[in-house]
């Protein structure tokens, strides 16, 4: 079974800090660190590791021990909201896992930050209650607020010490593969990009396991946008709906962006689209023909999508 | 070093003839095989294999023996000129090889095979004189016609016998990695086809690195194109091409089909083009990150392009 976990944490400005909190994941045997991704505004980084279940736990407490050391809250700033020094968590089942394992990879980390001396909050797929689902209400109100929201039965740390340390609290969870897909419009009006994110996200209507929120950034009309299940809406189908309702409202697209990695499936599935091919599959491509020579077995790492229904 | 070769034989309708012939080769260490298609039409078949220079080498030797005991020309039938049991042999540098390296690959098959018995003709970047670079033009007149140019001083073989055998004779040769890419018309009109290939092909001042030619195919009409270079000209750049070209002649583009397989940049640089991407590597893509940590190195076993120019 293997895994994908993306902690975020909250530095993104010292560079030594950071490659001190990340050399302290790689040495873990059997954690590969696909991608790293800082930034300085928001004073933030993102990690994504792959790994087995026993790897991704030992790397968790490597990464939340670094965190702890290298990050205190009372004085860290930045424009991003974060509740700890390991601001969160996730936990994403890829070749050989499903959604319930990375869940019980999730809470067995909890129980394991727990112990180390952090709050720890599940939510998503490893949420304890229906309230605690969703990331946003969980990390409400941020570092500043926990003290006040501890108080609250209902927003009881899952694991770890019922108080707030320096480190603040982190929040831990299971969700499927998601792809992040971004729209810049041809306009400065968020009002437009939201709209258009009405429009075409699943919650309202739309497309299923798309979804979408209007945003501004870099002075640009963002439609920014989660694929959650590439093989029911992929990269292309989602641009589509975007371009349509945009030409619907008179303004035009701009560019796209992908944060993070997107799945060979999702490149494959659009190039076979928009080329007009009979046929294309991860099979047609030589790369991937020679990794699975090599011993990757017959469809290489790829993600396993979850059964169970993700819509919001 | 790695290479592909890519060896067509006169067998495509006898399954078990073909998989002997396949087997044999399968057992040379060393040696992937990453595709097979066989045309029962044309009574012929394409192998992709890869591997390093040893390994292709006695792979070659195999296939020929088993081209040799399983194949008789004075029988054999079919829609495609052939002059040879195991009728091309082209070597294609990949990871860490050059073109000159594919070419003295060849050279090193190609008297392999002539010990073996067989008549051998060296082409394209192998070849020993310019009238003989151009595959159609070695393999002109066929297996029938062998007999007659043999007399030819012009057309001497490089290796092996100077009269022909059962199995005819082999061109063997070294040329870049290409891409098979061909785009069916809503017309049943060769001529259509055969206008737009001169519209868009290197030839005749069109996009570089593109060869075309207008063919019928399952009562279709089809522009045939080779992408022998697709930092050059992409999937999505011959693609639109044609497009342009066809809607300028009143018909429209029906499908496309990728013959063999596609490097893994030909299908990212298709899918950033139409997607509007503002980025999009081999790294963005999450199984290549996977496989990257898992040894294969920076950039994965993908091909390597010549620095020398390859027109026409």
């Amino acid at each position: 079974m293997l895994f994908e976990a993306v902690p975020n944490f909250s530095e993104g400005r010292d560079a030594a800090k950071v490659a001190r909190i990340v050399e302290a994941v790689r040495a873990v045997p059997g954690v590969r660190v696909l991608d790293l991704s800082s930034d300085p505004d928001h004073n933030r980084s993102v990690l994504t590791l792959a790994g087995g279940f026993e790897a991704l736990l030992e790397a968790s407490a490597a990464l939340a021990r670094g965190c702890i050391s290298e990050i205190d809250l009372e004085s860290q700033t930045g424009v991003h909201p974060r509740m700890g020094a390991l601001d969160v968590l996730p936990f994403v089942p890829l070749e050989g896992a499903s959604l319930e394992d990375a869940a019980r990879l999730a809470r067995a980390a909890g129980e394991c930050l727990g112990r180390i001396g952090i709050p720890v909050y599940l939510y998503e797929h490893a949420a304890t209650a229906p309230h605690r689902r969703n990331l946003a209400d969980v990390r409400r109100g941020g570092y500043e607020g926990l003290r006040k929201r501890m108080r609250d039965p209902r927003w009881r740390p899952d694991f770890g010490p019922q108080e707030v340390p320096r480190w603040g609290a982190t929040a831990v969870g299971a969700r499927p593969f998601l792809v992040a897909f971004n729209a810049y419009l041809e306009s400065d009006d968020v009002e437009v990009a939201r709209e258009i994110a009405r429009r075409i996200r699943e919650r309202d209507g739309g497309l299923p396991a798309l979804k979408a929120l209007g945003l501004l950034v870099e002075g640009r009309a963002q439609v920014s946008m989660n694929l959650t299940d590439i093989e029911q809406t992929g990269l292309h189908q989602a641009l589509e709906a975007v371009r349509l309702a945009a030409r619907d409202l008179g303004v035009g697209v701009h560019s796209t962006e992908l944060v993070g990695l997107a799945p060979l499936d999702a490149v494959v599935a659009a190039a076979r689209h928009y080329l007009g091919l009979r046929r294309l599959e991860r099979g047609s491509i030589l790369e991937v023909r020679l990794w699975e020579e090599a011993g990757f077995g017959a469809s290489g790492p790829g993600y396993v999508r979850e059964d169970e229904g993700n819509a919001s």
